[in-house]
């Protein structure tokens, strides 16, 4: 299934995409929802972000090939997105104009279906609902320079999820394929996260708590390549679809 | 106006402290929102951390008796606290059987009441709601040895907040006291701060959004005292009042 949130006639919703059609639901996807009985082409209507999480966490150095010189992490190694740096598929990323380097990071996203506390290795998928493609969208020079990561990685408009989100898939294979004006930058398989979605999900829920709509970035591939005001970036994962955004 | 959230008869509300009695309103202060005429005794209901955030953050290095051989930062250093690390005054602060060592941080948190998006320093203040006591609790070994913070400042239950939000102080000259079993752990005044609340909201918002309800912690003193299960730990701000826990 393919879960959405959109816009249709000035107001949002949140959907399920069927065909060429989106059926707007009573809730997101994950809820106890419902039908509403209304309908629209999937053409007329303005995609969201397809979550409204409050709480966003990525992981750092989760693929070999971009650990460049650092050492494997022997456990998970979350950081903290903030909430306000949501957008979603063909919204502007903003680039700062008082950041020297902006690099794009395609990623696949975890949305939580159900709160996880302390949850084992072995139960962990059951507290996911699906998934979508993100951008961990990075500033290099405020990463490199900051106490934290906060306006590195959380700058508004610096996390576009979308653009739905996909239930029922195998994560564990899929191919993922970053692009800047249609040139590939980044690609890599899930199969070489270094920590997977069950271990990450239990390590993190041993300390905090996730709940449903949170959403996990699960890591970035290879050298991120720059972004500037004018590019496209799309992020493509098999069996999910495209992300794309214009930055500004 | 001193603002709460409890629990009484088993059900949580909104409302506003006037003298012995909790007067019960429709929503959170920041919003539009009026009493129910539903009264209770002060005494009579529990407290739960006064606001809902849906983003947190705190100051790293803004006191310059907790910098110790660091320099003063040229700029506020935020960090993100997960919202689910939220804890109201009586809470049991659990303290992780696997963590070496943590500390308790005695802070005023500042309580946003206006979206800020890019906001002047002249109208930063205009953006906010009101004070609260915070403790910014701290796993020392994980914040050394973790990429980032996420869960030596963001493990459940390791953002109290409480007892109530106070609107209408000045926030530029109030003692902080930390306690723990009673003895002062830390000693400051807000006029120490080094960079202010008018300077640390605009710097935030000109990259983060600030949403009505967001938190600030706004950094702390001197060197933060350990804390363990059974100890009863307190952060007192003059014209504010005490927020109290006991760690288990």
């Amino acid at each position: 299934m393919k879960f959405v949130r959109f816009s249709a006639g000035g107001s949002n919703s949140y959907g399920i995409v069927d065909g060429d059609t989106v059926k707007a639901i009573s809730g997101p996807g994950y809820s106890d929802y419902s039908e509403t009985g209304a309908t629209h082409a999937l053409a007329d209507v303005t995609l969201l972000a397809p979550v409204e999480p409050n709480k966003m966490l990525a992981m750092a150095l989760n693929y070999g090939s971009h650990l460049h010189d650092a050492p494997a992490p022997e456990r998970p190694e979350p950081f903290l997105k903030s909430e306000t740096s949501l957008a979603g598929t063909g919204d502007t990323i903003r680039i700062p104009s008082d950041s020297e380097k902006v690099d794009a990071e395609a990623e696949l996203v975890v949305v939580i279906g159900k709160t996880a506390t302390n949850v084992s290795l072995g139960d962990a998928m059951d507290h996911v609902f699906g998934y979508s493609c993100g951008n961990d969208v990075s500033a290099r020079d405020w990463q490199a320079g900051d106490t934290s990561w906060w306006r590195a990685k959380s700058s508004d408009t610096f996390s576009p999820i979308g653009p739905w989100i996909v239930t029922g898939i195998d994560p564990t294979n899929l191919d993922i394929e970053g692009r800047i004006n249609g040139v590939a930058a980044q690609n890599c398989n899930t199969s070489e996260m270094i920590h997977d979605i069950p271990k990450t999900i239990s390590f993190i829920s041993k300390y905090m708590t996730l709940e449903p709509g949170d959403c996990i970035f699960t890591g970035t591939s290879g050298t991120a390549g720059q972004i500037k005001p004018g590019d496209t970036v799309e992020v493509e994962i098999s069996q999910i679809g495209t992300l794309s955004n214009i930055c500004g």
